[in-house]
Parts: structure tokens; sequence; C-alpha cells
């Protein structure tokens, strides 16, 4: 098989580490599989020359940043290669310039446009492990670029659609994407299989494991994406298309977001250009809106609700205050977006009233509801969060 | 004016002293000079980086040794780009490879085969500060490659000599060269000026400011040598040919080597090859010999000594009762060279004899001499050294 590797900056934070990883990739690689593997920085290694960069300037040319935080990724590179030579094997480390990763000439958020397969292909054909300084790039300019946030898992992504291998396995510190958050549910189940919708529904069980812009990449390369632990050899969870997935559950996961706010606009006149006018004007002002319900009220009159990050809701408070599009409006930022994700949603009814009779039961009141195809979300009060988790987590039977 | 300047390890050791650095460089610009500067890697870093390969491997791959060791020089070179964006200034931070400095394919030694000009001219025509990291530069398959010991002293003077510049101003945390260690004779002052070949035969007084590698390419390409610290604004030693000096002294500086151990064999056959026979096969174990002297002596017999880094001194005498070449062999390691250096010498009598005087007034046998042009370098015991420094300074009265 061909297999790209992505170990995460805790897989490597030290010299022990790096040597664990060494060990598992040689295992993979005696296994009879052409390896890639893309390396993170050393955990802290990056921050600490952000902190370095912002003990200058609070803004950094961005170049010259790159240029500065693009170095923990080849010094781990380069100690993996160096650690894996010292084993027997043959390898090469490999900047993003090496490796052939062409991207824009957006620095510290830059996309790839391009990856020259010819470079890593070779290096494998010559029975090489190929290592990979992930999150970086090269502009066309020649400079280089890095990837923002989560840049060395879309590196391993991008790597493996470019080379078609047969896997991409992204190792982290936590054994996979759980039915739940296993700190508000004991019981919360690790998951084998989920597609890559439901991955991108339930973002903030996975947040920790893996980004959205790497599942997203996945998905459009249709590469067999596998969340694993680098310090077990547990079995991860497979992250792939729904036709490979055989028996699709009815209910996949539960999210639990903390971090909203609601807005209600009560009696908006409901006129066309409204809703328009309120969302560009929030938009304008780079404030992310989430959930959006619009309810038919009297009198010609329409009900408005729908949230935003919190770190927001004093800034869209401001604003609506002054757009002023109705008497009565609500600011809450004691509330939580609880969301029930399956693909099996698709073909079975009954999958909300059971979420709500769930929550009924707990005499928890729904505030919202917002549903798509695989997900039905509800806002309810802070208070009631894990409560409600537990509930729906038991009611869909997911400890089972 | 087009100046190089070049800021070591020290010089760039903490962030506070990278904000000193770019307060530097800051007025030079400000003088009305374009400026590329040169950094190394903050101290202890590039140190930190070869324990880690060490961890690892004793040998570990070259290739990826270089791109592991040349991540300390971009990490500054970019934080010094950041330091002086933010006090205004138009900046660059390039990488060997960006800098257009191509070397061999010998990595952790590589020799700068070209530098292409045109890379820093055009930043700098467009009136940015061009910040290169140091010890660095390309081999011809696109591999980062690193220069070995004084590297970054290396590329400034490189990168001095392929944009003619009209200075090269190597910056560390001393003031210059002295007339010798201070730390032996308080009264040692600092030489204002001094020759490229006087500084070679210095060598040791300069070790820790400036390697010979670095003096040699700086004569070859003729550039304006000045050692300075970066700690202070005193005027620093200027290193230049022997023409720009315009008082010629008779004496520069003593310089002492402690570092060096006396092979004396006496009785030797005195028939062709029998010195060739001896080196060859020294050279041929990789020891460095220093001063060789070969006396007539009786019989059809001669008299051969030689110095080595103390070090090789037990290897030296394996090999050499294994060659057998006489029967009397002495080996010495509690010995010491000191040298008196100037270019006045080659025109002036008597310098020879005032060292021979000076030592013999303070009872200190010599026992080993070997004259250069420039250079009367004397064997003695070890237990005289800095007794034979003090003497030979005040002789040529070069405290005054």
């Amino acid at each position: 098989m061909l297999i790209v590797q992505k170990y995460g900056g805790t897989s490597v934070g030290d010299l022990d580490k790096i040597q664990n990883v060494a060990d598992k990739v040689s295992k993979t690689k005696n296994a009879n599989n052409s390896v890639v593997v893309v390396v993170s920085a050393m955990s802290g290694e990056t921050n600490k020359l952000i902190s370095y960069a912002h003990h200058f300037s609070k803004n950094p040319q961005k170049r010259e940043f790159d240029l500065l935080v693009s170095s923990g990724e080849r010094v781990t590179a380069s100690l993996l290669a160096i650690a894996l030579g010292q084993m027997g094997h043959k390898t090469v480390a490999l900047t993003g310039r090496q490796a052939g990763i062409y991207t824009d000439d957006v620095h510290t958020s830059a996309r790839i446009n391009k990856i020259d397969r010819t470079k890593i292909e070779s290096h494998l054909s010559e029975n090489k492990i190929v290592i990979v300084a992930g999150f970086q790039g090269i502009t066309s300019s020649g400079d280089i670029s890095t990837l923002g946030r989560g840049g060395s898992d879309l590196t391993a992504v991008a790597i493996a659609g470019a080379i078609e291998a047969n896997l991409c396995e992204i190792y982290t510190d936590v054994d996979g994407i759980y039915t739940t958050d296993p700190r508000i549910e004991p019981k919360a189940r690790k998951i084998e299989k989920i597609s890559y919708e439901e991955m991108l529904e339930l973002a903030s069980l996975g947040a920790k494991v893996l980004q959205n812009r790497s599942v997203e990449l996945a998905k459009k390369l249709n590469i067999n994406l596998v969340t694993r632990n680098s310090f077990n050899n547990n079995e991860g969870t497979l992250i792939t298309k729904e036709d490979n997935i055989m028996e699709k559950p009815l209910v996949s996961g539960i999210a639990l977001d903390k971090d909203q706010a609601r807005v209600t606009l009560r009696g908006v006149k409901d006129e066309p250009g409204i809703a328009a006018k309120i969302f560009t004007t929030l938009s304008d002002k780079n404030i992310n809106v989430d959930m959006i319900i619009q309810n038919i009220g009297h009198d010609g009159t329409t009900n408005l609700g729908f949230t935003v990050v919190q770190k927001d809701i004093s800034k869209t408070k401001k604003i609506i205050k002054k757009l002023h599009p109705s008497e009565v409006m609500e600011f809450d930022d004691k509330i939580v977006k609880v969301s029930v994700v399956g693909v099996g949603m698709k073909s079975h009814s009954g999958v909300a009233s059971q979420a709500f009779s769930a929550l009924s039961n707990k005499k928890i009141n729904i505030q919202m509801i917002s549903t798509s195809e695989i997900k039905i979300s509800m806002v309810i009060s802070q208070k009631w969060g894990e409560k409600a988790v537990k509930a729906l987590h038991k009611a869909y039977k997911l400890d089972k």
C-alpha cells in the first residue's frame, strides 16, 4: 500500500516521542508499504516563534512571519529522517519546496495550488521513506508560505491526493472521533467509520483531531482519512465517503457547541431585503452567523433568529440596535447548541421527534431548531447543555 | 556606502539583543548607506539542534543534518526583519537560496561556488535593508548546505565580494584584535589596522573573532574587513591589504598557542624520502603538523622536529614508534608556541634577535625556532608561556 502518515505536534513533542514515531513509521515501512510522512513542529515550538515575532511587532510582515514559523517543521522532519536513517532505512527529509508544494501568495494562510508529484515519487521509487515538513509551501515568486491552522493535516491530505495514496493516517494524541465528548458522557464510544459529511457537521467533536479544511479537501480528493493515536496501537476512526459505509447508522454522534450566542428579533417588518440588509451588514463587519431561522409572525411581521460566536455578541448587539429592525430584540449569550448528526437520517423519519422527546422528558426547553439532511441542531439554555447531550446519547443508543 | 554587516550568535543571543542589532542596523541605514545584514543563529540554538541530531545518531545523514542546523539563522533573519519593519524600514529576509548563494555539495562543510548578485541587488535597489540567513547555501541539486564553522562570516565576506561592498563589518562581543591576549597581558592594546597576512599568522588572537577561512576569502576578494563589538560603539580593527596600512609596525602582535606538542627525532638517517615518509603517514591519519624543523646533524644523520596539536600526540607517538626513524625520539606535550608577527619585519633586520634576547633575559630556554617573512615562532616550555608573551609584548613596546 501507499500510505501517507501525518504526526502532529504532541506526537513529536520531544526526542523520545520522535523516536516513537520513527518506530511506528519503521513498522509501517517494514510491512511492505511505501510511506510518506508529514510532520508538524514539536509542540510549543511554533507558538514560541510566534511570541518572538510579536515581541517585535503586533503586525509582523507576513512574508517574514512565514519564513520564521515554517522552521519548526523542518527541524522535526530532519530529526525523524536521522532517527529512521539510524534504524537502517533509506530516507529523505523534504521542505515544502522540495516536496513540490506550490501555493498562492496569501502569506500565513496560503492555499495549495498544485503539488508536483514527481518530486516525492522519484524518492519513493528509490525505496526511500519520504519525510515532508508540513504546514508550508512556496509561492510562485519562490517565497516560503504557510497554510494556517491545521496546515500540516492539509499538507498530508493534499499529498495523499497528488500521489493517489491508498490511505492518509492523521496521528494525534487521541484515539479517534467519539460519539460525543467523553468528558461530558463517559459512555461515549469511538466511531469506527464516519462519512466526510457527518465529520464536517460534527466539527466540534473532531476539532482537536482534524480541522474542517482537511476533511473538505479529503472529501474533494476522495482520500480515505484515518485519525489515530500515536501513543497506542488502537484502531482509529476512518473518515470516508458515504458509499464506503455499509451499515449507515441513524445517528453517528452528538455535538455540543458552547461558543454560541442567540439573537432573536420579533416583529420584524416582513418585507423583501430586510434579512439581506442585516446579514450583509454583519458579514461586512466579519461576524460569522451560524444558525439562521425565520418564522412567519402575524400582522405582516416576522420573527428572525440567528446565532453568532460568543465573542461577537456585543459587537452584533451594537450593529443590530443601530439597524433597529424591530421593537423587540433579544440577545442571549447563555445558550448552547446541541446537534444530532447521522447520514441515516436521510432515509429515516422520526429521528427529529426522538430528539425533541428526549429533551422534553428531561424538561429541557428548546429555543431554536434548525435541521439539515443529516443534522438536527437545537439551541437550549446553557445550563442544560451537558444534560441534553447525555439524554440524546442515550436516546439514540450510542453507548451500545 | 554599501556596507555588509554580520552579527554573530552572542550579538543576537536573545530578543533584546536582536533589538539592539536592529538599532545599530537602523542607524547605519539612516546614515545614508545601503545595508546588507548577515546573521547567525541565536547563541546556543545551533548547538541544541546538533545535540538533538546526535541523540538519534552518531553519524546523522549530512544532507538532513544541514537541513536541521540551517534553521537557526532563518529564525534570526526573520526576527531582525520584523524588528526593522516595526521601526519603519523596508526590509526583506532571505534564506541562502533566496540570496543566491550556490555551493558545492559537500554537506556540513560546503564551499561557496557562486553568488548570484542580482538577487540581493534587486532588493537593495528598492531601498530595502536586506537580511540574509548566514552559514547556508544551496547545492546544484537544490538541497540546503551549510558552510561549517565560521560559516556566517564567510557568507558576509562572500556577499561583500559579490556586490562589491565598500566595507564588511563583523560584529561579535569583543572590540577587535589585540596586540596579545588581554587575559595574559592587561596592557594589550587594540590594533587599529592589520594586514590580512598578519591576521592569518595571528590566528590564535583572532580565533574568537574571525576564522582564517574568512580572512583568506577577504584577502582573495580584497574586502576591507572590520571586526567590532555589537555591545558598544568603539572603533574596531580594520583588516585590509598591506598597501592600505601607511605606518607599517615592526611587530603587530604576540600570539600564544597552548595547544601544541613537540616531537623531536635525533639521529635520523639523512637520506632522501625519510621526511616525506613520516609526514605522508601522519597526513594519511589526519594529523595536522604545524612547525617543521630540520637541522643537519653529524655522521650522515639529521635532527627532525615538528609540532602537532595536543590531542594528536599519543596517536603520533604510536605512528612514529612504528616507523622507527631513529633511536632517540622525544615526545613532549608540555610546550607552547609563542609567535611574534609583523609586516615590518620584512624590511627590518634584528627583529628576531630582539625576541631571542627578550626571552634569554628572562632565562627562558627556546627549544625550537621557525621563521617566515612576517613571523617568528618559538617553542618553549609550557610553564614560561605567559611570561614569554609579556616579555615580548614589552620588548616590542606594544603597550605604547
